[in-house]
């Protein structure tokens, strides 16, 4: 291991043998973490060949369970997002690509953050459960083409043990960790074909659009060489994506999407990751072809009785898909009110997401209960007009000086100018393998 | 400490107090020791400045215990050497400084590597002994103006613990990290003056000369910066220093030195430092009446009689100073036989230092028991010609398959080649603060 610190250090390329013995050993402990740390310190500055980073990537890949999803009829197309505030892309994009009969089995976290992650939302229906044997994940993918699993402990450990190592040693930012990481966990979970959300902007990990390249490259690359399909999307996130960020108000967003009263930022990106799925699954031969097919299921609902079938299926009360006020809202219900005149300049997304936070919608740590309830509906987004006393956004809350603390947050993360600004393109780029 | 290496990434300086706080914690275990290492191997990248080597310094003298030498009158002279092979300049000089009524104090250790370090070769007197309380130490100071007492394990303490990990860790190499090492103990030992023997080519650890002058620099700043009047000379390691290698076989060389029959480059780095330390303890105004003083030491032989004294103070044999022959000797002595035609162009030092290793005369780890009747004479040096059947050297051995393996060693350590080389300075620069 010292050998391998040294030459890393000296910025020579490590061979796949001593990626793989260092990888194995840190995942067994027979490598301790101050050699690890010392050792994701020098990639941090001399970084890894394209070589090197597959190499690490099916390393971890390889630390544990790799899915065999072989039972499952027809190319399994899954998707990922490097994460943002309101995003609720896979709900409404899920039941929308199943209800075309492309397969998707997903496995989610919960995340930690600003909300909870797709488990959590999905826990607003009474009843619903991810709790899946890998045959009943199967089986119910192939008979109604959709199921969302949560991620099981043995997946990538080698990632899970890394990341927690360099998430305390200042060592998480660099592009070639990142894309591994990812990686490593998308290709144990076993689809054929892999389409990524790369997000950039103020509320994305990836601040500058040149960065979130980048990374989407690496994937791209990773996946390929690694035998998958690969896309990615790399879109906005200078504000946050819809109008609602909270679990049950994200669900309700997701529901009135799929009645096809989505808001056009959130369905932009749901388009461009539809049809990219589309592609790879081979139910359409053009971007074009692949668009109205997926516009088809939100015209005919079949997507809306997709995600009805899923919630039922998964034990959850399938009414709640028809009559989402039935789902959990909290008590309070506060309007943030406009003083200026003027445009909405931009809407610092990470804010909004503190903000969410704050009213107990989010996880600070692994184990902290989510408030489903809580959340945030903006009223206003970057472009519009404004006018005093017109309400920026409704708090909803269950505690009243969160509600008040939240308040400040919502104030002070939009920006209002004289001029309306420039428009921004919900999709930057596309790069496929 | 997160907050801390993230600085040190980005190429920040730390403050005074981030670095108390980081050397202190660390210390103390509540740092633990993979957020250190990540970033000593940040430091390795982007450097620190002199405020910076010089606060952690400071804060690894200040682990442990600092030495107070008050109770020894005058001007405290220390040496440091960054040590080669051959290297028994303390051995020689120690004695003549203190000849000429100059106090010091000195602290050893063991050392780790080709040969034992000064302690295991005064071990050569039998009943000598470094074990000495502070009171005994400081008395015979005062008495007998020289003693050496074995380093205790409370001189900077932090040093210890970030040493160890910086070798596990490959973030030795790094100059500030070296410079603040080494002076950490050495101003914990508590001298007024310290003087530097900073050696440079093929069997030091620094091999190019810069490195070496940039070292020096950093040592002698540091040492400035906290108060003690500081000299460093650089000086030749591109071949073993004096003839002999081994404990007790470099014991004799430098009774032969004290006797007025030491080899020229032994004597030309002995003179060098000895001047600095004559000039620091403000027995002499010009560097050539420093040296006068301490050609009278040898002259006279007053240095040789000091030796004898401080041999008898700290319980060791006394008449082993007059009649070296005493010493203890292996039972095997063979020759290293020429078989070209030419000049010593060179010889590598580490090789030699490796044949004493094989022969049993150092250390290969912390508890290894080191043979001091071993080790190597080199009978050609550098620039002197050659003809086929002439001694190169002669081995002392204590099994035949041990001299053999040696043998192989030394015929590799020297370059042979038709034209004699150009001469080498043994001093290569003297740098004062």
């Amino acid at each position: 291991m010292y050998d391998i610190i040294n030459k890393k250090k000296r910025g020579c390329v490590l061979t796949q043998e001593e990626i793989r013995f260092m990888t194995e050993g840190y995942t067994k402990g027979e490598i301790p973490d101050y050699q690890m740390s010392a050792l994701m310190m020098a990639v941090c500055f001399q970084g890894m060949t394209e070589e090197e980073t597959l190499a690490l990537t099916l390393a971890m890949r390889d630390s544990g369970e790799v899915l065999d999803l072989s039972e499952i009829e027809g190319i399994k197309v899954d998707k990922h997002s490097t994460g943002g505030v309101g995003d609720k892309t896979s709900l409404v994009l899920t039941p929308m690509i199943a209800a075309l009969g492309i397969p998707v089995a997903k496995m989610s976290g919960r995340g930690l953050g600003h909300t909870g992650g797709t488990i959590d939302k999905l826990e607003c229906f009474p009843g619903f459960s991810t709790e899946l044997t890998k045959e009943q994940f199967c089986q119910n993918v192939n008979r109604i083409k959709m199921a969302i699993m949560g991620q099981t402990a043995d997946l990538a450990p080698a990632d899970k043990k890394l990341y927690a190592l360099r998430d305390v040693t200042a060592t998480v930012e660099q592009l070639s960790l990142i894309a591994s990481s990812i990686m490593s966990k998308k290709l144990a979970a076993g689809a054929d074909a892999i389409v990524l959300d790369v997000k950039t902007g103020n509320g994305a990990f990836m601040k500058e659009e040149k960065d979130a390249f980048a990374l989407a490259r690496e994937m791209v690359q990773i996946g390929k060489n690694a035998g998958k399909r690969m896309a990615a999307v790399i879109t906005d996130m200078e504000q946050p994506l819809g109008n609602a960020v909270g679990n049950s108000l994200e669900v309700k967003e997701a529901i009135l999407s799929l009645n096809g009263l989505g808001p056009k930022d959130l369905m932009d990106v749901v388009y461009a990751l539809g049809a990219e799925m589309v592609l790879a699954a081979e139910k359409a031969a053009t971007e074009e072809e692949a668009r109205n097919l997926l516009e088809q299921t939100i015209r005919e609902k079949t997507a809306l009785d997709k995600f009805a079938e899923f919630v039922e299926t998964q034990g959850g009360e399938k009414q709640y898909v028809y009559q989402p006020e039935l789902l959990p809202a909290a008590g309070i219900q506060m309007q943030v009110i406009n003083t200026d005149t003027g445009y909405v300049g931009g809407i610092l997304a990470e804010e909004i997401g503190l903000a969410n936070l704050i009213l107990g919608g989010g996880r600070n740590t692994k184990d902290s209960p989510v408030d489903l309830s809580v959340g945030i509906l903006l009223h206003k987004k970057r472009g519009q007009a404004l006018q005093p006393g017109e309400a920026l956004a409704t708090i909803y809350a269950n505690d009243m000086e969160q509600a008040k603390e939240a308040y400040g947050k919502i104030v002070g993360a939009y920006r209002i100018q004289p001029q309306a600004p420039e428009e921004l393109l919900m999709v930057k780029g596309i790069l496929r393998s």
